[in-house]
């Protein structure tokens, strides 16, 4: 390129440069291309080997005596997550999107290779609730109050609605972003993510009620206030939620753990004040939301409403508390056995595969 | 891991040697990780250079004789589509998801790394818009008729509000699916992703719309029996298009040309008589989108409805069909611009970047 003139024949020349250095590039490219497939072909193939080897141990070490037992379940552990954790799982044949993903987002790869970035998208997710989690109690606080100052006791139907809609983007995007990071190798319940299926159907329900207004609101928007007060406590149990996971993740990140997208793990390390006041905050949470939904349920029973939506929406509060409930206590469950373990044990060891878990509602 | 016997003894060694193995593949991971860091960070840094001549010899052609400017410029043309069309790509710095995307799914990276899985990605997409395609006709087509056969002229809104649910998702889909081409390189023209963002808006706010029943519904339902009717002629054109688009795609490929990600480009070689069908319905389609439009003003404006829904969707139908009239005169200009091109250079060239472009509206 270096030297040309600007004359008609310097262009042409400087033209026939940059397309040969193109082409050039583009042999380059595609030569790296296959190269670096081959690369990752090998290193699969040495993965699964060593992932086949080891659960083939894991299976067969019941002649071992306990002491031996722990400490060769150590090793293989750390076997594991060598792969798992480290820059090798970008190279694993992949889970595949999900069947609910693929329906948005179509079949596009949304995997992370590198390490950081896994850690950035998980942090980012951590960020957006947060976001989340103050609007959940801005929203539905503003529009009580609202109510109460200016709306005269009656809820404009355009408020609530544009409210719905929020909540509708909002469980959407939870779900997909879940889906997203299960791709990405988190350990998150399967059924946080259901719950936000069912909380998306309940938004989407929710938008084709009809609001009534005057005459006598209170009692016609009775289901929606209650509804709005659950969500202001469920906004207090997000933000609760947030700080609690933000800080063990941090507490993992500094003892060099928290490398697998483990949205939740099993540790308690220095968060056990929290977890006391978490908990029954969590359960009260849940049997409000039941409560709400056994309320529905009763108003269509006596034959106040007649309108379908009052019963499906019922019927979905309640299979969303009682789901909730069941997941929280086997999560509450595994972290107090895991305890006994470490106490057992008498050293800290990285929880197994069982051990991952999550708290998580909204 | 050969020869180790299943005694305690020889279970522990096996377990010992796992873990040595995957020590060892975790740092081979981490070196093929930073070697393919530094081959990307140079392969880039060729692109850019490159890239930079290329755009800065454009610039400068003026001096040239027609003839020589010609040459040229297909020199410079091919050597901007070595580097975009090939391998290359995956390696220059990318574009970012946009707004909408990342709002949903989160800052994960939904770029194609291999040729082949971009053109997967476009084949799923189009694939999608087919199966859309039948939806469009069938499902506005058996509400109609069932109407006229079962519900003795009287819409329920359970089902309407199905089809409004439908919609909101088919859009939502189309238009996260676009914004993943838009990463991958597409040259789809934005107004079709905004186009999408207010039907998603438009069907939002149509859910919230009440659908009302007996008595007189022939005319209260007018508005909804016009909205599905526009429906099934968009079903029809969308058929037009993707068969119109798909037989191109074909044509290209098979001249080795359909490289880019390019959602449509300016040929018309082989398709010219589908594009004399495929004109006047959209502009007829247009023109109804924008009837129905108008009527629903009307309506508001007679004070026959207070509903503001009305007036939005009212609204939003009259500016989609004002941007897709334009939009596809546009695309209608450029094709002929080019075949204008093509008959005075008398020898078939790729499409310059300005003549990339698209037909599509749903």
């Amino acid at each position: 390129m270096d030297g040309g003139g600007d004359g008609a024949q310097g262009l042409e020349e400087q033209a026939a440069a940059a397309a040969e250095a193109a082409r050039e590039l583009r042999d380059a490219a595609a030569a790296l291309a296959v190269r670096r497939a081959a690369d990752e072909d090998a290193l699969r193939r040495r993965a699964v080997a060593i992932d086949a080897d080891v659960r083939r141990l894991q299976g067969s070490l019941a002649p071992l005596d306990p002491a031996t037992l722990d400490k060769v379940e150590e090793e293989l552990e750390r076997a594991r997550a060598a792969i798992l954790d480290g820059d090798v799982a970008a190279f694993l044949p992949s889970k595949g999107n999900g069947k609910f993903l693929k329906k948005f987002v179509g079949p596009v790869n949304v995997r992370v290779a590198r390490k950081e970035d896994k850690l950035k998208v998980k942090d980012e997710y951590n960020n957006y609730r947060d976001r989340a989690a103050y609007m959940f109690l801005l929203f539905p606080s503003t529009l009580l109050l609202l109510r109460w100052w200016v709306w005269d006791g009656c809820l404009p139907a355009l408020a609530v609605q544009v409210y719905q809609a929020w909540l509708l983007f909002l469980y959407t995007s939870f779900a997909l972003r879940e889906n997203v990071l299960l791709v990405n190798g988190s350990d998150i319940r399967p059924w946080w993510i259901y719950h936000h299926y069912l909380a998306m159907l309940m938004a989407l329900v929710s938008l084709t009620w009809e609001i009534k207004g005057q005459p006598d609101c209170s009692s016609k928007q009775r289901g929606v206030q209650l509804f709005l007060r659950w969500a202001i406590m469920q906004g207090i149990a997000m933000h609760l939620q947030n700080r609690y996971q933000r800080q063990r993740l941090r507490t993992r990140i500094a003892l060099g753990k928290a490398k697998r997208m483990d949205v939740v793990a099993g540790e308690t390390a220095g968060v056990e004040g929290q977890l006391l006041l978490l908990y029954p905050v969590l359960f009260v949470l849940q049997g409000f939301e039941a409560y709400v939904g056994v309320l529905l349920l009763q108003t269509a029973w006596h034959g106040l409403t007649s309108e379908w939506q009052v019963i499906v929406c019922g019927i979905l509060l309640v299979v969303m508390a009682v789901g909730n409930f069941v997941n929280t206590v086997e999560t509450l469950a595994l972290k107090l056995r895991f305890k006994a373990k470490m106490k057992r044990t008498r050293h800290r060891q990285e929880p197994g595969q069982g051990g991952a878990n999550r708290l998580h509602q909204n």
